[in-house]
């Protein structure tokens, strides 16, 4: 591997990616592609479609798969994450191996930089590739333009977190919007819901797109049953949701 | 005005642009474009290249200019902000006046909604159009990206903020990365740089990027002498850093 390109492809909508994503795709020797596993098929469907649909158009790229190991975080979140993250990075090399695989690319959920480990599990390669990183729209953009919000306010500071994060400590110190990414478990409901005013979505820039927004109190409720319902009849959900303190 | 689209447009990369930003450019009927003042003229520039460039190629897109008033923080910032939000919105409507505007389209820098205020003076409009969002890359990510460096660590929060408010309030509690967007002043000079660790970078996405990174004591006045050099060069500066407590 002489290059690794980490392409950021936005979150579920083709027309998310950028023109330097759309020339990354096009230009590199070999894409790397997890291997379909039982859920988030569409997820893995869309990658296998964006590069179908571009190298179609005259790319010349190698795609390689590579399966996933699975995750145990039974002795702790950060170590059994840790070592998950060491195995793929193994993966990788192992689907590579034997093979002249030249400037590499692996397609990005969001953006590289946002709640996404690939930077961290590139770092593990050694010998070391050169990495380049193409920003992709994230799930975070995709749920303030669909609600037509800003994630700000005016000289405001914003904090973004985890689910995880949120159940663990509560309302951030001094966050005055709060945005909450990878919660599985609609972790706002642990807080109090006095003033605070929910955006919420799910299956962001996809076509099943689901959005709520309004006061916590009044549409917790609602935000928590559509979840349940649209997570049943797709087999899977990724949502994220944005919570600003209103008077 | 039947519809406002605001069409986030990346940083200064015609390449940042996405597949939804090109059809919104191309599927306009008005583009509402700033008239060229005397400084960042560059930024100007870039709008109407991709217009041309895009329309070009079958669009048939009006463009209309529109002058910037200027702003009076004379009687306090957010006073003086919303007073220049309110002449925004009437000089929209001057320059669009007489005219059958149809789709009316801005191409906002980075995206609408982060420290971007094209939603806010939208909202100030009467009657109010029908507002579409379309995401775009932010500098925080062509930061990122360029720096190779993830904004959060693993399940940890991102605290995003002005510059203003770094001076005013210091170092905001509870923060672990913390991201400063508008800031003229390199006001991470006001903090303890001890166990800091800054990703700086100017220009970003554009020809002229610049990019310092390094512990904050060893490098912040080589930050602040990079800064001037480029601005007194340019005639102008965007700049925008991350900061993380490092041991």
């Amino acid at each position: 591997m002489d290059e690794l390109w980490l392409i950021g492809i936005g979150t579920g909508s083709p027309d998310h990616l950028t023109r330097a994503g759309e020339a990354a795709i096009r230009g590199a020797d070999t894409i790397l592609i997890p291997r379909k596993g039982a859920g988030k098929s569409d997820l893995a469907e869309l990658r296998e479609d964006l590069c179908r649909d571009l190298l179609g158009e005259g790319g010349a790229a190698r795609i390689v798969h590579f399966d996933i190991p699975n995750r145990d975080v039974s002795e702790g979140y950060l170590k059994g994450v840790d070592a998950w993250h060491d195995a793929i990075a193994e993966a990788w090399v192992g689907a590579l191996r034997g093979r002249a695989s030249g400037k590499v690319a692996l397609l990005v959920w969001g953006d590289p930089s946002l709640y996404d480990s690939t930077l961290r599990i590139a770092s593990r390669l050694d010998p070391a590739p050169r990495i380049k990183v193409i920003p992709g729209i994230t799930a975070l953009q995709a749920l303030t333009a669909a609600h037509g919000v800003p994630l700000n306010d005016l000289n405001a500071p914003v904090t973004i977190t985890t689910g995880r994060r949120l159940r663990d400590e509560g309302w951030p110190a001094g966050a005055e919007a709060l945005a909450v990414m990878l919660d599985g478990e609609t972790s706002f409901q642990s807080l109090d819901p006095d003033g605070l005013h929910i955006w919420w979505g799910a299956f962001l820039g996809m076509e099943n797109e689901v959005l709520v927004q309004g006061p916590l109190k009044n549409v917790a409720q609602e935000i928590t049953e559509t979840r349940a319902r649209a997570r049943a009849a797709h087999g899977w959900i990724m949502d994220t949701y944005l919570l600003k303190r209103r008077d």
